[in-house]
């Protein structure tokens, strides 16, 4: 299989995390975001939204989106586990998850901060916009999960709300967010960069990191 | 089960949509988005994000984010299926909802909107915003559906794929795009709206519409 991802983008970050929890290796390609590689015409014909990751199965079919991409994972790599069996128990997960993906990361990504500055926001206004993204989305995600045990999201094993869990709370602290606010997101953030998948999924771990 | 949602929302509209493909009936709660009654402390015990929709099951269950909720209606009510078996065509469905649900949407949600405007960027400028948003997206969603059998997004069946389309469909008219520029998801979008399933759940059919 092939990954066409980028160190620092986060949802390369949460496919690296799935695929390691899985022990599928893969193929590394990397698409420089700043430089806007990710529109180039080769790449927007695989992957016409010009975001990263594109995974590349053995076949040679062409997977984007990075929950669609985990959710395959999950689907045809069953062991272990990213989502619980129970349809209740994977809404909640799945519900983090989105919180996440959705009401999170994309609000806050490069382009749409390349966006504001281009409407004459001042750097310091758009490092404070996806502050304010990210602190505002992780109360909610914490609230999501106050009530249940760890050690991680939602339980004894790392999944789904995990794998997005620890890519937006570094983003979060690069933007300045006091992430201590978050007992219980930064209690399972630790448990989960302590596994081995996680930390070699890690930005600074990358072949393309600068 | 209950429905807490707002005419206008697109996420909740999602919901009606699949629960009347499923042929459930819900109760409807409205939380009107605009005076902000999505913030009410009641109604954030519920959902701790302040967004519509959440679901109650009948055995008081509380589910949220829209993707989530209508994964969980489709596994607990399987028929008629609104994501097909093969695990490949499920990725490529999910990853067409997502585009909208990750990578359009929030962006152009009602807050973000709002946060532009304490910026100070004008009417203009903020309208201008949603409509880059909704078309550089749809432009992408085009592109991903170009070469698949109508006469919905994703062949002879509505389902996930269809009931993310239609409401974003209906807030890029509402920002001005021409969408007669994606002709494959206009054509699946009128293919969509021409079902009862998707007429009875449009915003100005619902009891709390101005």
């Amino acid at each position: 299989m092939q990954l066409h991802g980028y160190f620092r983008s986060s949802a390369s970050y949460r496919v690296r995390i799935a695929l390691n929890l899985k022990g599928l290796q893969t193929h590394h390609l990397s698409h420089h975001l700043r430089k806007g590689e990710q529109r180039a015409p080769g790449y927007l014909a695989l992957n016409p939204q010009g975001l990263v990751p594109t995974l590349i199965d053995d076949g040679g079919n062409v997977l984007t989106q990075s929950l669609a991409i985990i959710e395959w994972l999950d689907e045809t790599h069953p062991q272990p586990p990213l989502l619980p069996r129970d349809p209740l128990e994977r809404a909640r997960v799945r519900a983090f998850a989105l919180a996440i993906a959705c009401d999170i990361h994309p609000i806050q990504n490069l382009k749409i901060l390349e966006r504001l500055r281009q409407l004459q926001l001042t750097g310091d206004q758009v490092t404070e916009w996806a502050a304010w993204v990210n602190r505002e989305g992780l109360v909610a995600c914490e609230g999501l999960i106050a009530d249940r045990a760890g050690p991680f999201c939602f339980g004894a094993s790392p999944g789904l709300a995990d794998l997005c869990l620890v890519p937006q709370l570094a983003n979060a602290r690069r933007f300045g967010v006091r992430v201590e606010e978050f007992p219980r997101l930064t209690a399972a953030d630790a448990a989960a960069r302590s596994l081995k998948a996680f930390s070699d999924a890690a930005p600074e771990r990358q072949i393309d990191a600068e």
